[in-house]
């Protein structure tokens, strides 16, 4: 496993994509899908993720089968943007622009002291001042949520951009071929009809870029 | 492990989400994430995936290791559509509107005689009318690719959407809540610098919707 795992190429043994690159991509996903064993069995979960220095954390009640089955174990987190289809004159290279990372490594539980801090972190890293703003939370709500982070140490970054890559004797074919850019947006905030009358969104809502 | 299967509650035993919603969820998702087991370990690979009835295809290089390790085996493949940020009152009840399907099952190789018409379905699936514009596969490019599927019966679907669900006794406080929706737009597509002067974009690329 370890020779496959090298084959998988270290982050520290490429040029290309060092960890830089690697948080940048982590950073742009506000999604990522988090797979373990469990009964000798795969299984692949969608979660929330988000990254303090050379971890990356996930989180969710501490009833989750996901969290329950995962922590303490083997895991590969792995996040993927598509950008654009990338349209060619022969199916074969057809493509897609896409940042993609994987990482692999062993979850590890937050301790209770913790969770709060890392909690906030995560909060306040979508929408900055928010945790302050809001209804303090509750030993029991902290203590009913759970905490899992990885060591971003073991992993690849795959990032594919720009034209299609066709055969050199194709490209005298008439057929068009470029890039179809594909991006999420963000759209108005949606007031919840409960809002008392007087509310209204403050700058980390009506700001967010996503 | 059958029986934590049947935890993960089989389609067929749910009447809220039935093969209708989860073929709709799965057809409006571009990326999947297939996880499987190498070696003990897991991995998980984001690939591009389509659907024909009750099945389930995705495909790469023969190379490729993802489908030559997955090729046989038990496979789980998600996909998670991310809809809105939902904001609540409190921390415990922030979450995200999210449109997902996980799905268990055996990765089966398609023939090779049945790859042309397969690759055909996922191309023209996107880009109606598209392959017929194509420089012809060869036989080298079909024999050079793999094609899996998996038949769509094992896996649960989920569906957040809505307002945040607060605290009954959090519904009096002046703190904003609502949603802030996201979702995925195609911007005009680029041509490749490499188009003979006189070619233009066919339908399928400027109708193209995502």
């Amino acid at each position: 496993m370890k020779t496959e795992r090298t084959r998988l190429r270290r982050m520290h043994q490429r040029g290309h994509y060092d960890h830089a690159t690697v948080y940048e991509v982590l950073d742009a996903a506000r999604q990522c899908s988090v797979g373990y064993i469990f009964n000798g069995a795969p299984y692949v979960t969608p979660t929330i993720h988000w990254r303090e220095g050379d971890r990356v954390y996930w989180h969710g009640s501490s009833a989750s089968q996901m969290l329950r089955r995962s922590a303490g174990a083997e895991v590969c987190l792995t996040v993927s943007l598509l950008d654009g289809y990338v349209i060619a004159r022969s199916g074969m290279n057809h493509s897609v622009n896409t940042r993609s990372v994987m990482l692999f490594g062993r979850a590890e539980k937050v301790a209770d002291a913790d969770k709060e801090a890392k909690l906030k972190t995560m909060v306040d890293g979508l929408f900055p001042g928010r945790w302050e703003m809001l209804r303090p939370a509750t030993a029991q709500e902290i203590k009913a949520t759970t905490i899992l982070s990885m060591e971003i140490d073991e992993g690849a970054a795959k990032i594919r951009t720009g034209p299609p890559g066709d055969d050199e004797e194709d490209y005298a074919l008439p057929i068009w071929a470029g890039v179809i850019p594909v991006r999420m947006v963000v759209d108005a905030p949606v007031d919840d009809p409960r809002n008392l009358p007087d509310v209204t969104p403050p700058d980390h809502v009506t700001a967010f870029r996503g």
